[in-house]
């Protein structure tokens, strides 16, 4: 099984066209970094409208077969933010601790860490997680979490995630 | 006063037998250890199902004087784990510090620690707390939250828990 | 533009005029440590109750023009307390960095840290924080968020807040 991720960037700015998104390359980049098994992105592009992100959201995770789907943009305090209340609302049940390992972790580089809204949330068998909007920040979180993403994918039969171990270490409990 | 203290397994296959529930025996012994105060437990074991596990919460807070009801299981990503949920849906008022303590507890032996969505709240006068489905988590979790509860009891005029000292301590702000 | 500041204090006793009211002078004082630019504060006392504190945060967002709100009490798990309940009535979006961070801080402190139920959250362009009921905690979480609040504010077109550098250092990200 190829495991289908989704990579959704949420941006007034790039949906317009008025500047290019790097975001959403960057998420792939640093996946193509981490994975060793065969994996393809399935990329979505919208705008900060809560409608919109729910919609390319349940389109992913429903139609698309991905059973991880990654955000980034659209988590901080400004009034056109609305990405974490889109993941809420198309989660049955939420990951509290992905937020709060990434705003613990990027408080080591800047203070305002606190003002990420991020979270995390499970829809069906699927794992939606909220990335910040920079690149750099992207890969700083995505360090921080993933080594628990494969995991969580085994917990809900997904696809088996393979890592280089160089690069980042999954990690998986011994089975009883 | 004696205190009652619910301990609650939630598990589909200890509920039907297929193993023994080693996690609510667990609680006890861990409770037993900490506690000088004289308690006892009021012990139950649901399948993983919304609907049972509220059901049980319910009775050990309203019929059986519980004012402090552990969890064991349910709280991870897979499908059928719905105990914070059931939580939730019992509670008027959350305590979002206990989860965010046993998750950066836990993080500190597994990154996976993250997965668990555990959470704890107050119905009426009672606090319930959801801790880890595994013995050895058990213990890590209770260890960091447990100095913080006899005095979260003695705010709601429940109990007063006197622990060992040797083994943990509990802390009581002086008053004022 | 000089920034309205919102201080709230939810007290059963201060109210009553059972004792004096500490915190709320305690917060004054501390925001005119840290701030160099002109402010004023917007000065409300209310019981615990949930709509006379839901009423009392609208009143100062959305008629006394405060863009930054912080209330101090109410936020235990005693059955008064429910200021946090009313802080997300009243909030659209909530911020959860916030409460985690000052429980992070408070924890280094008291194990009781976890028994606080301090949140965030936005309503419009304004920025509600919970506070302790304590002058010494209010401080502890004060040097620990406050960094963030002049950036937030910026992103939410608000006033600029300048601080005194020697007392607290606002971060705001250089622009891209």
């Amino acid at each position: 099984m190829i495991a289908r991720i989704g990579i959704l960037t949420v941006s007034d700015r790039a949906s317009r066209g008025q500047y290019e998104d790097l975001s959403g390359p960057a998420i792939e980049s640093t996946l193509n970094d981490y994975l060793t098994s065969s994996w393809e992105p399935v990329y979505r592009l919208v705008e900060d409208e809560q409608e919109l992100i729910e919609g390319a959201l349940k389109q992913l995770v429903d139609h698309d077969g991905c059973q991880l789907v990654v955000t980034t943009g659209g988590t901080g305090p400004a009034k056109r933010d609305v990405t974490p209340e889109a993941t809420e609302a198309v989660c049955e049940r939420m990951m509290p601790g992905f937020g709060e390992l990434m705003r613990m972790e990027s408080l080591k580089y800047v203070p305002t860490a606190i003002l990420s809204r991020q979270t995390a949330g499970l829809r069906g068998n699927a794992l939606i997680v909220n990335l910040p909007g920079k690149p750099k920040a992207i890969r700083q979180c995505l360090d921080a979490v993933f080594p628990a993403i494969p995991y969580c994918l085994d917990l809900m039969d997904g696809p088996y995630l393979e890592c280089n171990e160089a690069v980042i270490k999954a990690f998986r409990p011994k089975a009883k």
